[in-house]
């Protein structure tokens, strides 16, 4: 075989950015792998739409015909949802094709059972373009991982979130202002469910706790919450105190738990993602030899994604996509926080009269708006019980203007 | 073979950090390699100096007793200076063994005739703890250059001079006082030439140069320049304009051309390094798929150091390094400045009254620090002739808020 055949489902944006990569990049690919690699066909939805695609490549609509070719080495699928798709890729993986994917929601659903089908077939599966864009995140934190024990996880990994948090505070614009802007520039979708209320990032959070644990927490109980309730008052009020929003996924690992989160935190200028601003995505890996790493890029687009899914390609052809299946990792205790350890938060609607021993009045920073240090039970409690407009987390070192007083924290 | 067995040359911080990683995370390296990773050797220097070794393990000053093992996997050098390394591990190599290495001085001057010496025996030879400590900024680079083409590279590659430079600007120290904590927190050596004259960042950017571009620049065309010239004075002008010292390698290629240098810039906030701090390391690429990518983590130290060398000992073991020799990439064009664009510079000593169609006054903003525009042969003439105290160039955005006048640069 002197020729890899490739079918690429798909010709959005990443479909025709790998399309065009593989054009673009013809020599490099031949160089690396010792073959030619040539699209043989990619799937389409509407046959009558004009599309700029080589005349000998099979363009079609129907998923049989594809895999009806006589050769076909390596599927590249970057459609949505997760059906057909999921169907496909099975039905690809029998026929002994090795598989990438950039489709979050359809892996984080059913990675595992591709993973298992493809080892029985002895292909491999790539996803590195599922998380994180051009950042090579999985690629790293497997070579990590190969000697290190991963304390925990957080990244910024929707874009879109991050884009719209940056100009609400930069411009002083409303949320639904900066939403416009994003759908406007082609960063958030005419229905933007899935990325501002935090899905997108959820899925892909799920995909990297396999991939640092061996397993992932129970869907359930990961606490998912987007940026719709972030008011461009309660921005500017962080920014008063030197602090920003940013929109974060965390996993780590206590005894044999994941915990898993993706909500709307507050950072201090400490933190690795005080910086990360627009459509960058970050990712922070916290392990027990190297301590904090930090990677940083675009999380999507056409050609970033394209690379990372070209990597794959790479991979699968030159049989060096680990095969292994995912495997637990022993839990690790690394300057962990006591069970109950008191946290930040900035809270809006408790009064000042409140009276809790548990709880720490640091600052108020207008009439609404204080600071406190409890717990998080407590702060559950004060959510259901009392008239809590909002309240969210503080992580990273931050000072306190006002009193000078340096308010210290982990940055976890 | 059921055993990997390992020399360690010397038991300096990395030394022992790879001795007692081996013994730590003896599990993990067993579940990865499918066979025992045992430290068979350690060459020390001092006989008598008392050290925490398994009394199974052979400690010796005579290398000759290392290379007489009846079995010898890999060797994992960790000492300093060119010599005897070089000479050791061409006898290694020659005995068929793996090389891993944390020289920098010695791969950086001896690296292409050890790869040359290794392929020709069929064994690998790992760098990775060269540059950049923990962070796995040569295998990232490797990936991405499967496919990416590599327009420049930039890095903070000693953290000596960022802790410095750091503390000078938070804490308003001068230069001495700054480096005799450096000193005093094991940071830096008593001799400190290495890393404030920039010679170890040095070193680290021509082994990047060779596996971004397949080949380096000539070392005496590359500008080197240390930190010992920046005062505080310096720094606090450049902290109004909002602007930070960095010391940043840079390599690009243009034409067929390396261009490298190692110096102190000035960047402004929307540049990747502005908030890099303290003893961190961080590397910057821009290639043409991905765009712009920041790695940042330690840079150094017993655990990060070793946890990059074992990486590579999980390679070589595995047979997954690249034993390919450098092939020096194709010049790629991505919005590259012209020749003699304008570039910004603060500079101090430049009287006012210096009149020159080619250089446009942006701001003063002291007696006797300005920022200019010009360009760098310019630059060149004005130090020759006139009484230049010093001049830095300006990477990234930056505001001039004296005016309000958005200056804007590409960050390269």
């Amino acid at each position: 075989m002197s020729v890899i055949k490739v079918a690429i489902l798909g010709f959005g944006t990443v479909g025709e950015g790998v399309y065009r990569t593989i054009q673009s990049h013809a020599q490099e690919l031949e160089g690396v792998l010792g073959k030619r690699v040539e699209v043989a066909a990619v799937l389409i939805r509407n046959k009558h739409k004009k599309r700029n695609i080589n005349e000998d490549v099979l363009v079609t609509a129907d998923f049989n015909e594809i895999l009806s070719l006589p050769q076909l080495d390596v599927i590249v699928e970057a459609i949505v949802n997760k059906e057909p798709t999921f169907t496909f890729l099975k039905q690809a993986i029998q026929r002994g094709c090795h598989i990438i994917t950039a489709n979050k929601e359809m892996f984080a659903h059913h990675g595992n059972e591709l993973l298992e089908l493809a080892k029985h077939h002895n292909v491999s599966v790539g996803y590195e373009a599922t998380v994180a864009g051009g950042i090579p995140v999985i690629q790293t934190l497997r070579q990590l991982l190969n000697v290190n024990r991963v304390h925990h996880v957080q990244g910024i990994l929707n874009g879109t979130s991050n884009f719209i948090l940056t100009e609400m505070r930069e411009k002083k614009q409303s949320f639904v202002d900066a939403l416009s802007l994003a759908q406007a520039k082609g960063f958030a979708e005419a229905d933007p469910t899935n990325d501002v209320e935090g899905f997108d990032a959820f899925y892909k959070t799920m995909i990297l706790s396999r991939i640092a644990f061996g397993e992932e927490p129970n869907w359930e109980d990961v606490e998912r919450e987007g940026i719709t309730s972030i008011t461009s008052e309660l921005i500017e009020a962080a920014e008063r105190l030197g602090l920003r929003f940013k929109h974060i996924a965390s996993i780590s690992k206590k005894g044999d738990q994941i915990k898993a989160s993706v909500r709307p935190v507050l950072v201090g200028k400490s933190h690795p993602f005080y910086s990360i601003e627009g459509v960058e995505n970050a990712v922070n890996v916290y392990t027990d030899l190297v301590g904090s790493i930090t990677l940083q890029g675009p999380g999507a687009g056409m050609f970033p994604t394209a690379s990372a899914a070209i990597e794959d390609l790479v991979y699968v052809c030159q049989n060096k996509l680990t095969k292994k299946y995912f495997t637990k990792t022993p839990a690790i205790h690394l300057r962990d926080k006591k069970e109950h350890e008191d946290e930040l938060w900035i809270i809006q609607g408790l009064t000042k009269d409140y009276n809790n021993p548990l709880i720490t009045w640091i600052t108020q920073s207008s009439a609404e708006t204080a600071i406190i240090r409890t717990n998080t039970e407590l702060i559950k409690q004060l959510i259901s019980e009392q008239n809590i407009k909002c309240c969210f987390q503080i992580l990273g070192e931050f000072e306190i203007e006002s009193n000078d007083k340096e308010v210290t924290l982990a940055a976890i």
